[in-house]
């Protein structure tokens, strides 16, 4: 099964303050890209950050394995630089073979958790 | 009326703690896939769901009548095994009609509620 | 501009119990269809309910303007029935111009308030 | 890389109340339309809201640099008029270059956080 895109935008990226419950790798804030590599072939992904007001960053290079899924915390990101909190940006994925990226963020700043989430935006051109 | 597609996927998948009212199935965390069939024949459907870390399982089989709309929780399923909770998965479904499925998550492990959703991806190749 | 689908289907409905701020219209629980009619020609739209074990209910008539955006509540719905809370169903929007449609729903049953969107899917088939 | 539609709508609009915690930018109740030009020229966006019950206000200019993001707070936007509060509305983008659009709320008015997302319908005819 090959189904998805090879190139997926997330428009919305913001990691607010981790919360009261900071030391819970869980329940603090933080953003998800959850890709789903459904073929029989590992996928070789570049990731690019684009921000307001600088240059985008990247590329940060992820391999998903054939048949599985890969749920990429943000603030686990490190090289070439981890993302920065309380700042706006955006996503650019650009994979080798047709995978599937939805975004998924847990907000925890207030106390309570929020979520939200959306398929990305995927195209092949 | 025959709208949909064949295949689609939710990339995101994760069952949190059952959390404060674990008794209540609609209030205890938990997540669905939200499947319409408009059409005039019943819809058999073979969901496969994919880890970080081992081979996918599946498939499960469902069917959707016609007419029918079937709001699958994820931890209903039970063949070929139940869903475990704190892990991440995803999910490919592969159905014989045209459907429409739409991916929703109840969070309540921190007391109050939280939610998400989102349409799936889909496809027909 | 004339963007949009004719056709669309938001695969998750359900209403939840109102919750303790019942009698404000705004903050009780609900769900919600935005509709927005780009076009400069009025948009009939029949909307259908699907359920998990009946036939469908419908047509529902709606009308919205040229230029103008309905956010239509499912709570408001009366002919030929309103809609049932706490009961899982689905809708199939048919316009006869190009609409965009978008799903909210607005969870107050726990005091605290959960929100969920979804753009809901278009075709044309 | 020139991914995205040029035309994108956001059926679902509403500003609400902005909630206890008004005087703070990032926690008050606001919606944003977060939008990535990835592409290597500078984009101009003309922006159009659209009502229930009157005319289509606008367009609103926007320029979003080449590599940039700009996530656009509705509650920001003064020429040619303010979006009013506790209304509801829909927006139209039209992009001289390709580019995403996801949209976001952050609704503060119980005194929690609620979060709603989901990416924009994009067309380009």
């Amino acid at each position: 099964m090959n189904i998805g895109k090879r190139h997926w935008v997330i428009a919305e990226g913001y990691l607010p303050e981790p919360g009261p419950r900071a030391d819970d790798r869980t329940l603090r804030s933080h953003e998800t890209a959850c890709i789903l590599n459904a073929s029989d072939q590992a996928a070789h992904i570049e990731l690019t950050l684009y921000f307001a007001d600088r240059e985008p960053v990247g590329p940060y290079r992820l391999q998903v394995p054939a048949r599985r899924t890969l749920h990429l915390r943000f603030d686990d990101l490190a090289q070439p630089a981890p993302v920065p909190r309380e700042t706006d940006y955006a996503s650019l994925f650009v994979s080798d073979v047709p995978v599937v990226i939805q975004h998924t963020r847990l907000d925890a700043r207030a106390g309570d958790l929020a979520l939200l989430s959306t398929m990305a935006f995927g195209g092949d051109a």
